[in-house]
């Protein structure tokens, strides 16, 4: 059952910021957010241009009335309305993400913004001060967190499984850079290819802060200090597409991760290792349904989907929790709209928002992005080793 | 862009029947129909039970004036509106699709409906035969033929990558009959169960349609004769869980499948592989996302969504077009009920609908019931072979 | 140690028949003999042209006084020297095995033989015979009885892993005859193309003995009944490349195998899956170092070399028992040949040679012959059911 | 055909420096340099004690009077022989190397050692030095350069297959030290566990020599310079079981690798990835007879043994050279005796032994020598950036 239709009747009502089509990202925000039908899009800003936010609205099958040109005005309108907003999804280019979180959780509403949170690091613990004083219920949306195997990686750790930490591996190679994209007819629209959109760093903000939400939430453990060497690859190029990190978790358990965007051939290839005491767990995406525990002095497990013994964090992250019946990014985004509407039931119940679910909040993001600059000032610095606050 | 808002300027309006909570399948078609806003659900036959059925359509954000007990009176009243519906989406038990669909085409609506279209050789034929009268879409849901990667397969092979064909190899275990679920204690709920509904043979309906289409539809050629054993593993058991088969394509080609539902442990395993002269093409569904071709004379190629190479059907059956970024079943339903709209704008451009998409057909559909009762015919005669018309 | 050094001081004395260069399965055997040390290659009947016989007995280095033109002269020659043979291992063409095994075993000597056992079914139990009432040991060279996982699964079965046997589904494709060998230029000198060679049907003889059992040391349950259908896929070829089997194991089990020689891009495929009442083990050749156990109520086990709860008959099996140094064909027979010097000791010992290890002996061999037969039998009657004796 | 027994009629006679049982080395050694034939070991030094070298030598078929307490008294005896030793293979812990292969060298014996080529970078030098002086053949066993399908990699690469190098990625995670092994009762005939027998880094000289030479034989550039973390993961262990480590190689491309003794569960996992402008090369230690070349703008190209489009270095590189028949280290140490053999024969045509084969010679093992102290002296300085010479 709907929680959320069982609580208030309907689904929360959510305004989306950006997406429009072309967007890659605004269809899985979109799709994540009804899936389950605890959320009705019912408002957005798809264009600081009037008539085309009008335009790229209805499409969507917005009400034209609700279609504005900015987070300000909407936030007015909607706030005279008895069928108001109550959360928005922001998707927009990275540097806009600070005023519009702002505004949304001063205005009480409850917000599930794109990764990385923001560009800067002072504005992200801004954001991190604003919406735990507002109260307001938050989710940084990096996708992996709504799978059920990275979920249950985190559970077993949490468990024992592997006993102590002693390591964590990490690769994330994906294949958006592998090109020289920045001389394609289309590559001035590409935002993420300007800096002063995408932030200090393309592949520390783009997959660097996926990779540490990742090793973080697996490991139970905060990433504590690093050794870092950003770079560039492509002859030419502008932004960083190259990282090589060694790192601390909180405990002592020692780590390495090594990230590129240009990394031509690759499938979004991410894995995830961590080594303890007894064991170890192993996660790739190319079979992000399963996850394989290898114990020293026995057979190793895999989990999957549907088992009956997976714990309740993972079950419930399956939007068909039947062995066999494929999953993706699209019921990723599901499982981290279905934290964010039983985030804003906490709320409303009493309790704290960010208790209530796995999914990374404001708070977890502003840590992706003090990660993104605590790696760059090492690198900056040969590799020097940094803490990380 | 959407293509029916394009020729519309709004979706399709659909009425689902069937697939009330907690229905498996009921989200499948829920989430296809609306993923890519080529339809809106706005009414529905959600339980024989007026008040059941409005607080079923509740839950899906139904009007109550539109939720119905019948499609009889569905017809008769959604007619009557300016904004009446124009397709249906049928997930009800098998028992009842013939009268549904029949009633549905003759009134000139489009329909999609699960599969096995019916449980009856002649009444399926019956519907083929009613559906292409009336010249409506129609679109019969094998899940399957909405992955990529099984359109890849069918293109590669029809333009010859493989040569001639060989044989074809085939395996299908599920578990979802590998306890004796007869013996749970919500068993009197599950129709599949209850031979009256499910039909003839419960291996053959529910899993042998699915693997008759897609060996039809990979190797490009149909099944014309089979030899089979069709029977119950489990002790106690009413309903077939197992079936074994030799068969023949048209064109001379041989072939074996082997499907059981009672196979535990087993997470939903299609193994598909089709030989021909000069290499083979192998699918897992394990590894949905990718298809092999071996080549006898050459190095094997793997092919995965988002490779600039694929044949069209393939590149367009992807909800998330990049290279390593998820899909699974809703994303299949999600294509099959795209197809579904493809033909409702062929049909009112005036070109024919089952033409316009790779989808299977009622016609399709109406083969694969044939398949269930050569199949059974065969096995109660010791395993003759039998003809397929 | 060395089990046959410790209890005579010295190797055992083995005579090698055929295998010359440039045999594919020559190495394998002499490799397999010698890979412990328990075997020392001490005379061979290479060729029956008595020179060329010496100079392939020269690139073995073998003493061209004891490279024999034929097994009867050799019996005669070294049962005059005081360190004469002890055992022949016979790896010529099938149709020669029936002759050499039964003048060895007559002579007393131990004897490890390519399989088929021979070509004909009244000559296989001839040979059972033969070699039980001379009492000497035997194996037949059935590779994968030599493979770590496949005693794993053996085990695991016996011991009631995955409760009562419901099915076995097995495939096993090879590419041997993928394309027209038989108009290659070295064609006439392959002898497995001429049938009073290889026998009355290719396939079964090559592949379809390994696969028959192969699926009933796995099982622990012997095949006694099958339907088949045995023919050809290459237009204009004179033996069999196909077959298509469904099956009865004693207990009830009910399974399917499909086997050619012909599976254009295949790598020597078999897929092994055995289901029982709570669960299956899946073994795969392409990952032949490892095997699934996948259970209805649980996680599936990965079982793999190395681990330290491996059952004993695996744990043995192995020359390199440590995880992740992997092993292939070579080390297969070296395990064979292992096995075949402890039946060897064994009847030294006064105990049956037979029972003192996993690996198939004469009887065994003599199965997998009449099952050949079997299985034609059944196909020349239309798919009749056969019973196996 | 063997090329030594074409060439001299005989297999080069060979003595084996340590390996008695239970060594785990000694038989891939002994297997290998026998595997083809080529070589047939003739003398031993199995012990400093006469009596147990003769009783080990006994087990291995050795002649008690070619069985040496020492390299001297062996070359001083064999000399004299006129059937003496050619070639020298050394499997003695690493601080003894350098005296056994200066010796051997400097008599003229060609020589195989295994990995590390000794402890102390000084002495790699002199050894590199001696060898060249000497024009000795010279074979350092890292089995991985045994694998067909790491030649495949290099070749795929010098052949220009992805293009550009961009950067390297590696993992190498074994679990030889996951447990407290020093704790255990034979902990003391472990001279792995101790520093003065091992050397400075026990998981640089065991894995990490191996890693070095991977890469640059893969990549076909040399490490120009690295950035290392070596440390010890297991509280209270006296040698280190962890190193991570940023490189560049010749040419620019960047890499990173982490390595680990200490990986509870790892199956000797080993991850290779090279990219460059076009796509990549990925192999896995877990599949090592399939080589994946993944491009930007194509499909995913597998490569496997047997395959008709092979490199011809990759070709030679099997024992078995047929589809998905599998081989192992044993079969790895088969190819780099067979090269060893080559090298010699090379030799003693007047060419130069070195450039013969693609096995590492003593020249690219004294480079390992010096990676490891590079390793080291970047890790006490925290990082440092340390050019290799």
């Amino acid at each position: 059952m709907n929680p959320v239709v069982v609580a208030l009747g309907r689904p929360f009502r959510l305004a989306v910021i950006g997406g429009a089509p072309p967007s890659m990202i605004g269809p899985a925000h979109r799709v994540g957010a009804t899936f389950d039908g605890r959320f009705a899009i019912v408002a957005g800003v798809l264009s600081s241009d009037a008539g085309r936010g009008r335009a790229a609205g209805a499409q969507l099958g917005l009400d034209p009335a609700r279609c504005y040109a900015d987070i300000g005005s909407m936030i007015a309108a909607e706030r005279a309305r008895a069928d108001g907003i109550e959360a928005v999804a922001v998707m927009t280019p990275n540097d806009s993400h600070f005023a519009i979180v702002k505004a949304a959780a001063e205005a009480g509403l409850d917000v599930i913004v794109d990764k990385p949170l923001c560009n800067d690091a002072a504005e992200a613990d801004e954001l991190a001060r604003i919406v735990a004083q507002a109260g307001v219920a938050s989710v940084v949306t990096h996708t992996y967190a709504g799978y059920a195997m990275i979920r249950q990686a985190r559970a077993l750790i949490a468990d024992g499984a592997i006993g102590e930490l002693r390591f964590a591996a990490m690769e994330y190679f994906g294949s958006g850079l592998a090109l020289k994209v920045e001389e394609l007819p289309d590559a001035h629209r590409r935002w993420r290819l300007r800096p002063e959109k995408s932030g200090v760093s393309l592949v520390l903000g783009d997959l660097g802060t996926h990779a540490h939400h990742l090793v973080n939430f697996v490991a139970g453990a905060p990433m504590t200090a690093l050794s870092a060497e950003v770079g560039t690859l492509m002859p030419g190029r502008a932004v960083h597409d190259w990282a090589s990190l060694r790192f601390r978790l909180a405990g002592g358990a020692r780590g390495a991760m090594t990230i590129s965007q240009a990394a031509a051939g690759a499938e979004n290839h991410i894995a995830l290792r961590v080594f303890g005491a007894k064991g170890h767990v192993e996660w790739m995406h190319r079979d992000h349904e399963h996850l394989r525990l290898a114990l020293q002095d026995g057979e190793t497990r895999i989990y999957g989907k549907g088992q009956p013994n997976l714990a309740p964090i993972a079950a419930q992250a399956a939007r068909l929790p039947r062995r066999g019946h494929p999953e993706g990014v699209f019921e990723a985004f599901a499982v981290l709209y279905a934290d964010f509407a039983d985030a804003m039931l906490a709320r409303r119940a009493g309790r704290p928002p960010d208790a209530a679910t796995p999914s990374p909040s404001v708070a977890d993001g502003a840590a992706g992005v003090r990660f993104v600059h605590a790696a760059l000032a090492s690198s900056r610095d040969d590799g020097r080793w940094v803490e990380l606050s």
